[in-house]
């Protein structure tokens, strides 16, 4: 089987720094890159652009809700007509620091509270939706299987890409079990590649979403890549 | 002769409103857009945009130093790497908006302190151009005769637009006289008129920048353009 | 009966102004000032200070949710603790450019959709409680009458003020009808004097919110004032 | 000889990170803390107040340009009453978080660019000291001796502590080296904590600035207060 890895890159704003993305840009294929609305600068964007073209990895542009202070993680209550304009535009500057860098935006997911807020609200996930064709029509979407944006997404015609989270522990129903329940959050790095190897292999998701954000996160996604290697996936951007 | 007017629109952020956008795009025919450092959120610059592709008016990006708080009238001592990077996120963002309207940007300004920083400044105006140019290697740079930004973009090969201020009083060397010298900044119609007619057939600049931000200042623009056409002159987009 | 009149000043920020600060303050006994998360910045807030302080108005702190792009308009799911903190920055520096000013923080009144959302969420009610308390204990929370806020201020030992909307129509169990049903804003200055007269009389406010975003409201608000002083009420500052 | 030692915390915000504030406190005397315009959100601003609070370390006011984006790192051209309103606000600010932990703001010290302008230009100096006063006239101010920042808060009558920074190479002159310079900052522990021991005997400077935005300065800010103690100086805030 083949499979995607993707993670979240140049979450850093001005000075302030998150994750080590050049060690992450070494696991994964697809960077999903923040554009100023919960992280992002220019430089940054630019600079982790650059770094992922350097080595063949695919940028997305990771979009928020436009929240430096909550780093994008609180729900806001947009419009959604205003939510479809700031969507098209976070795109368009990622895709103008992609640009500069030689590369471009190859697909769009959203960060923190949206991402959660589009797996079942309807107006923002049609926003979400809205403001990527707005930028151009057919690129792909990520987002969690079974949920209302990638459902929508496909009656709209736009490209779907389902992902899986190796270091989450799922329902009996296949949904992602809430982060406040103890245990939810997976840290041991046999789990987390045992995980990652069954989502791969189910074929029900074509990407993997592995974290980075501090150290020790860093290390289990290296041994997740790893594990994927070993059981003999081959790791490679969604088509 | 053919003369190009241009202005300052969508300077709007939130609920706040600055000009009469719509009052100015039936009298001018370039739209300097604000891109959302200095004014412009992403309803505004779409909205603006498609008022603007649906009456013939070009769009331009009008940039700033990041200063929402100052209206980006206030120079900031931005690294010119950073700026430059900041220009191309600006035009790549704008121009986002104006594919959602179905038009795209046709050229660059700098807008508020950075416009008067690229007259003199070769760092900042080397970013500018090199923002520019990461965008869209062609884009032509709307600036002052005579100020350093034109004489780096030749030097560079961007086209460049020379533009002249009716409302402004110059000096004897060509120069504008400083807003702060009593009596540079004119408001009577007939100074006005005459001062853009003579801009227009003298042949030094190919645009003339009016202003909108009141009634008076709309009203004023519009007598500027019965005035020229009463001379015999063509208004059009400079080519 | 005596009845207090306030309104929302000091919405502008940087360039960008809203209502006519000015008017509004002949005609209000209490100014409720924003502080720097949905508008208002410090000249703006100093100068509003200044102003009020001349004619004897009273200063509040109208508290927000962190969000100028929105206006505070939006609700925003910020965590409790976060907001407490939030609050009491406020009002403190709102209380330092009152200070500057010669004058003080009188009292707390939220703006928007945080107004909006403490009428019913214990929660954020309770953060707008205690991050006021955390500043001063006793200062004053304006609020509905019925509201889960003025009721859990009341427990926590903090004064309230309960407060009318005359250019509001109130359902028959005398909550406010959502702005979204036809009808429910009235601009007939006949109808909102008549309903501030009521208020007054019926006593169970001791403030009236007026309005005055744009220059109709700034008469309706005037015509208010002065049906109330017709009918016999005194207006003056909540005590 | 007794010394105070002062150091930058606080300086966050939202989920970003920069220094080590809890190993800091245990270190300094006297903790600059950032107050929103640079770095510093509420929850941030109360939990270094509460930590500096248990530990008997003074609050003082980091005030700075609004800039979070450049860290208030960029000179920005505020205008100077503006500027004087802005100090206020982020004193004022910072107080309330202060008073919510149980202490108060004891100075006030100009943070990055603004730090530097106030040494030699008069009108952000008098902005400062002006800003201070409207909120408490006797709030001692700290910066460089023979700053113009000093030189003017003298006039105005308000306290002034000198300070050095043991880090740093001075002139013949006495002034700071250009950090441009080569070997214009140190970061050998024998050097700076002999800086810091002639600093301190030398008798011109009541405070020594310690950094500690990164693990080895921490160490070195450790290093310098044990050789101070060594040296038989007292360690205490500054009177």
């Amino acid at each position: 089987v083949s499979i995607d890895l993707n993670a979240d890159l140049g979450e850093g704003f001005g000075l302030w720094r998150m994750a080590d993305d050049e060690a992450l840009l070494d696991i994964v294929t697809s960077a999903n890159v923040a554009c100023g609305f919960h992280a992002g600068d220019p430089p940054t964007m630019r600079r982790v652009c650059s770094l992922a073209a350097a080595r063949g990895v695919r940028i997305g542009a990771h979009v928020s809700y436009r929240d430096l202070a909550g780093f994008g993680r609180r729900f806001l209550a947009v419009e959604p007509d205003e939510l479809r304009d700031e969507i098209t535009y976070q795109i368009a500057a990622l895709d103008g620091m992609a640009r500069a860098a030689g590369t471009h935006v190859s697909y769009v997911k959203a960060h923190g509270a949206l991402y959660n807020r589009v797996a079942s609200d309807p107006h923002h996930a049609a926003a979400l939706i809205e403001g990527t064709r707005a930028f151009v029509p057919d690129l792909p979407l990520l987002g969690l299987p079974g949920s209302v944006l990638l459902s929508l997404a496909d009656d709209a015609g736009s490209p779907t890409v389902a992902e899986g989270y190796p270091d989450r522990r799922y329902t009996a129903a296949g949904l992602l079990a809430p982060r406040t329940e103890p245990g939810s959050v997976l840290s041991d790095p046999a789990a987390v590649s045992s995980n990652a190897v069954q989502l791969a292999e189910r074929g029900a998701v074509a990407s993997l979403c592995l974290h980075g954000d501090n150290p020790a996160a860093v290390e289990l996604a290296r041994a997740t890549r790893a594990a994927l290697l070993a059981a003999g996936s081959e790791i490679a951007a969604f088509s």
